[in-house]
């Protein structure tokens, strides 16, 4: 079930620097071609290898991008929540969807016609050259995921979860709040629930962190820091979660 | 030591199928303001957080793009050789190199001028789309890197890296000679040595692969493809190597 929400809509496109760059006039008429639809927990949403047509901006809830193997394993490329767009990429893929989405969680979605968005990058350098920079930082971020798959081991990378989650210039005792249940931040993170449960011991062990519910808890970010941002290229604190 | 070859430069740019959408004048400026140069193996071209004033084109040798942990460890981002471009990524990065980059052997390399790079793109929105396809097709490989670190063991991981460089139309035998030497390979695949070895002997278990120096034989590719493939969302034969 879907719904036109055309000032609801519009006041999402405002927010989004990709549509700041492009006239009052085209972002109107995206909005009044945009529907604001709902999905539940679990839902299927777009399947890779898909037919594309439009594209997506989260308003509230979460969603998983996933590809599935013959197997029948799932890869997670990424769990969204509000403000994040997906599905746009299609547009250089011969308007094809490259992964799956479905809710992780209740979400609200905002949808969107692609074939509008493709003719204003085609006219429009000043859009396109905001869409690759938006694409540059995801593609940033991917590179520094590959990274710590590489190079840290599963608590460390635990550890940089938490500490991309946390107040970055918080001083002493610090809470940080998981946003989902931790089966799907294992696999978000690459591992099976059951070595992200041995990790989670062993950097409670390390680092001293208390976890209760969905809430963790450290006397400070120092020791986590110094367990996690080790074996990393990046300084802490990290410079690229202004642009998230 | 770097010289001006416009002619050399020029045809290498025409090969590119991003600049096959610029004028003419464009590709001829650009050429003239480009200089080749020759690296030596373990030589350092340029080092992440660095300031980018150029961009390259490997005109032959190889090219490792890695970043260095504050462990002193190293994360292979990439390894390039003939026709591969980079550097011009820092154009959406605030003029700051993500990654540095060594020649992994001799080299030989296009070097040429960012700025006219981003006032091309900023002014042809034909350039900035055909920027964006390459920069998807990337985000693509880099997606199914991540996968694949996920959801395929080691050995299958090697398996998958030979698909790639083998005729994948070829029936009966088949000889896959190895682009660089094997303590590369297992960098590129973000293992250590030993995990590689121990992985490679696995596989020569697993599918009946023989090696000899730096060439892989096989009696054909399908005890490999069952091996790997399976544990991959993408059929094979591999559709994005077209692109490559």
């Amino acid at each position: 079930m879907s719904v036109g929400c055309p000032d609801t809509i519009k006041a999402v496109l405002d927010q989004r620097s990709v549509f700041q760059v492009c006239s009052g006039g085209f972002v109107q008429s995206l909005a009044e071609q945009g529907r604001v639809m709902a999905l539940r927990k679990g839902q299927v949403l777009l399947t890779s290898g898909g037919e594309a047509s439009r594209f997506y901006i989260v308003l509230n809830g979460w969603v998983k991008l996933y590809r599935e193997t013959l197997d029948g394993a799932q890869a997670v490329v990424d769990i969204l929540t509000a403000g994040h767009m997906f599905g746009e990429v299609a547009v250089f893929e011969g308007d094809i969807y490259p992964y799956s989405a479905e809710a992780a969680e209740t979400a609200q979605l905002v949808s969107l016609p692609l074939d509008a968005l493709k003719a204003e990058m085609e006219g429009n350098p000043r859009l396109a050259m905001a869409m690759m920079r938006s694409m540059a930082s995801g593609r940033k971020r991917q590179d520094e995921e590959l990274e710590h798959r590489t190079l840290q081991n599963a608590p460390q990378r635990i550890g940089c979860f938490l500490l991309r989650l946390a107040d970055q210039n918080a001083e002493g005792a610090v809470d940080i709040h998981l946003p989902y249940d931790k089966t799907l931040v294992a696999s978000r993170l690459g591992m099976q629930p059951e070595t992200f449960s041995r990790a989670l011991a062993k950097l409670k062990k390390e680092t001293g962190l208390r976890v209760k519910g969905a809430t963790i808890s450290l006397d400070s970010l120092d020791q986590l820091v110094r367990y996690s941002c080790s074996a990393c290229s990046n300084e802490f604190p990290c410079s690229d979660l202004k642009s998230c």
